[in-house]
């Protein structure tokens, strides 16, 4: 059995890049040869064990790459092609799928509900950070990519982007709508070019660092805010006039964040949460109006499969957005724990890393 | 100046029977004589001094009446009609009413923003617990009454068929779903009927009167849970073969009813409140699924407006359901302090009573 | 090779039952016993050569039966269980399932687009006329009969009562608002039965035969009107009081109720369509609106999946209503195509025949 | 009683500049002093007599200007205040306000039912190509212009860009989506930049004129068919992969280009009418796929009140587009009947005229 490099988790803190046999193609699979994947903020998470992965799991859930296998009943598809596939990597038939919820493919209240939904790649499957990837339902998650597009054009496109857009899509934007978004980190700028295209007409984002707030504003936001200097409810009210905002978008998932994004909404605003919490969550009565303020708050996981992958592909093709230049920093896959101490610590102004073979 | 009793807020604990003036009818106002009108859960919360309401405010917000007078540009209307307004009775001239929000009429961040939305009644403006009311912005509010439909078969629409209702609306229900409201009281009784006609395919509620649980089956309650005598989160899970509700309604307003609707709920289910709560929301950590459980938490005021109104008392016209029982006692004005002692203290099996002159 | 009885589609006006071998089952598939069928004014159409199937096809498309072999990667299930499945029966792995449209899978213009969607079952793929059939993508496909419900009352489901209530949920039928269903045939009914179920406050039906508008009541319509003997435009503005309906329903597929269902809308209104149309569709100047009414007109297929299959076998099980009554005849497979020359010429009151084994 | 200069209609094919005396302000009214309006291709309509207006009644319908005075219970407003209001300028107290219709606003079946909806300024009340026009229910329309902006980069945002806007809107466009807009007239245009804002990733335009393809280019077209060159269908079936769009929008009102954007269609897509039709429509059996390819057809007429107008002035505040450079021609109000003559003759390149005191 012909073997690849994968890179494992082994416990809280260790991770390690090993040899691990290259999965068997079953029916419904395909076999990817990875040529592009990356380091998500999940994964750090994992690395802290702070996330229920089990040891010996290969991580990593953002795929590019090519076809090296496909399952005997995968139609429409040929080895070699490129392709991508997101993160969660649903089945498409399960009721949650039919009933429109894919990232909660499998999940069931008393029958083994997991805190993080669906997702599979690096969670409860083998995931990306390897050589290859087996792709289950292959038929639902294969998504080509368009001739001319790199692969760090679509890298975005499994997780990031998918996630970021989400927040944006369940905010309810209407066209000329203010928008505020807490956090400027990888999803943060995806959520703010993702209100972009939604149509919002103020965008306003919020940040610590002055240099993630000036990319904010090549991805679309109109307005910044760094909570290390002002005020940050007081500042969205009064940019918006006092009106308040009409959706917010959380990206880190905090105490702080989460209530300052419920205060600058307009009274019968949407507050779009993507951030991962770690703790409990408190709503103050003043801030949510008595339980009768006609809010919605929303939680979103990243949505996936071909068609949406296709979609996302399709506005990068036509320049409505470059998430190229949120790949800062290159590795080859030899060096990924390198690659793991860099993106984990926040150095060197790092906001994505490309790994390739 | 001609005057009229009415049931005035004197302060905290205090309510009293007085004498007003009759009020002067504006060019876009309506003067109303009230046939019929009732208390509500709010009118003892303000009854208490819960709720900042002014000293010397007629209270009340259920009116059922007569067109005694109409303002110089209203039309359509004639002097004599059997009408209803909502309890809310917005402008619908603001840009809240005009942005799909009208129960938020009046209100922004910073400039004045309530925490009981815009609702004008023995609100912000005298109410209709009294011989007369006066409707602002008649032309919007006025809902002329069926021939055929007695007062009492109209009482509840103005406000909690309304706001029960909404709960449901927007709780995104399914023809076929599952659904669980907490707390039977007058609102919770009309949001298990409202979900009963939005399709719900199994109705489960939750409160610790078998009386109230009894009432509910005759509402559209397909199972009963008795809070007082079994796990309602285990009971749910298991009238739901493990999967949960698609939708919760919270109709009390409580900590605890809060995260039971709220770990009932399906990955990827909305959570529908309408109880007012009187302290800040935990939200657990485990119930909220690290804020990735992909679920929507939504907070309804009572819709008003004619038009709902209209739609309201269409379907007690044809006898989709029947809220005459929900009347358990009736008594004049000049006796109403008697029956706000006995309806604040639950006496006597009491869920609604009626006010007549 | 061990064969079956199979109802075969052999040319305009020509079916005959005939042997054929029991079908292999592929990795992803199922093979079903049918316990029950019926035949589908479709089928008529089909039998007409007004629909292009290609002879030798086993027609049929609702199936009722039990497991008896299941493909390799199919589980959850077990050989022996009571299953439905969809007559549409969609991959739900295809882009347009991903993209909220199961029942146009496989469609894509000039790529083979047909007129009748993405169904399967006795259409593209052999039918439910016969003793078995290979149910394929049968993860997403295969429903279990809950316990207690007979062949009978769950035969509505895989097709008619799917698409009637789609034409009801179509419809944006708000609580209390006006519907009109056109034609009470199969469908119209169930048709009239979904929308009582979405909230309809006032539900007004159209058809010829009183007797079918005798069981339009039974199944949830206010008012009825017999088009031999009245306007039915005019009535039905009557009815309304000259408001017109919020939404109507077409249900039998021509440009005379195609018309009347427009003229009764309200400015701004729904027309919901499900009929099969055998010519070009005129909208009328006047009755449009100059193009500029602001209606919406909207065509349904029927949505299938284990899901939705599951939630219109949850709304039988909670006797939300009884289809029950809509089989007037049965007949064995052996007496199938006596069963259909009955129910094509609509002889001795016939609404739905059963067929077993 | 002092006098103005107003635009009448006096019959078909005739217009008259004329003396008419300035009107009195109700309660509920605004004068408002027009500094810039212009000429809608409706107005030429009307000129031509193919519209139902009275004679004597001034037209145009789309006010940049000036408060002059306020109703006496109009609030929130200040004489000298630069204003917008909406075309169709609805009451927002009516039913069909409060049903999310306000371009339905007065209008119901066999109650004085009129083709063009319920817009009132230059149709059943005086309009704007004046000196003054007088405007009902000024609290729901009056919008104030940010401090900043032009008449001029404000003059569309009352009919055709909102109207446009709506197709867009309209459209149920996802990110991502291919959408075909039909004709690039001032209205096509808006519905083009209406697209892009709404997050289409593939926007295909069809005109005539090289022209106007080339602003609609700079409106956020991606691809441009020219109907005189190429077979439209065709040509955007090649430019899609053979998808068909996921929605297409007709902006002209002809058999030819509603036919054309029903056959460009996915399965299940939307055709979003903008276009005034002057006769009945045909939709073809094989286009409509037999009444089963689960499309959508949506008419749209032009949204108001000064929510919408808020959230248009915001976009163009903000920069998300410039429509400045569709003012082509420039005319003072006593050369009037000379800019209708160039306009409706379409010389010269003109797209829209501004039309000052």
């Amino acid at each position: 059995m012909a073997s690849m490099q994968a890179l494992v988790f082994k416990g809280p803190g260790q991770i390690e890049l090993r040899e691990k046999p290259i999965p068997e193609v079953g029916p419904t699979d395909a076999l990817i040869r990875i040529t592009t994947t990356t380091i998500c903020g999940t994964d750090v998470h994992i690395l802290k064990g702070e996330y229920p992965v089990k040891p010996g799991l290969t991580i990593g859930h953002e795929p590019v790459g090519v076809i090296e296998k496909l399952g005997s009943v995968v139609t429409g598809y040929r080895v070699g092609q490129r392709v991508i596939a997101g993160a969660i990597c649903p089945s498409f038939h399960s009721y949650a799928c039919q009933d429109g919820r894919p990232s909660q493919d499998g999940q069931a209240h008393g029958h083994g509900y997991k805190p993080m939904g669906g997702w599979r790649f690096g969670n409860t499957i083998d995931g990306t950070q390897a050589e290859y990837v087996l792709v289950p339902d292959a038929q639902a998650n294969l998504s080509p990519i368009p001739d001319g597009l790199t692969d760090e054009q679509v890298l975005m496109c499994p997780d990031i982007m998918s996630t970021g857009f989400a927040g944006a899509e369940q905010a309810n934007i209407k066209i000329g709508d203010a928008v505020a978004v807490f956090a400027q980190g990888p999803i943060g700028l995806c959520a703010t070019a993702g209100a972009r295209l939604c149509g919002a007409g103020m965008i306003i984002v919020v940040d610590g660092l002055d240099e993630r707030l000036a990319i904010a504003q090549k991805m679309g936001a109109d307005a910044v805010v760094n909570f290390r200097k002002v005020d940050v409810v007081a500042e969205i009210l009064r940019l918006t006039g006092g009106r308040g905002v009409d959706a917010s978008i959380e990206a880190l998932g905090t105490q702080a964040t989460f209530e300052a994004a419920l205060r600058v909404l307009k009274p019968g605003g949407t507050l779009s949460s993507l951030g991962v919490y770690s703790s409990d969550l408190r709503i103050p009565l003043d801030a949510f109006a008595a339980g009768l303020g006609d809010h919605r708050i929303v939680t979103s996981l990243c949505p996936g499969g071909k068609e949406r992958m296709r979609r996302l592909m399709q506005v990068i093709e036509t320049n409505r957005l470059d998430l190229g230049p949120m790949v800062t920093h290159r590795f080859p896959l030899s060096r990924i724990v390198e690659a793991y101490d860099l993106f984990s610590n926040q150095r060197d102004g790092v906001l994505k890393v490309a790994i390739t073979p």
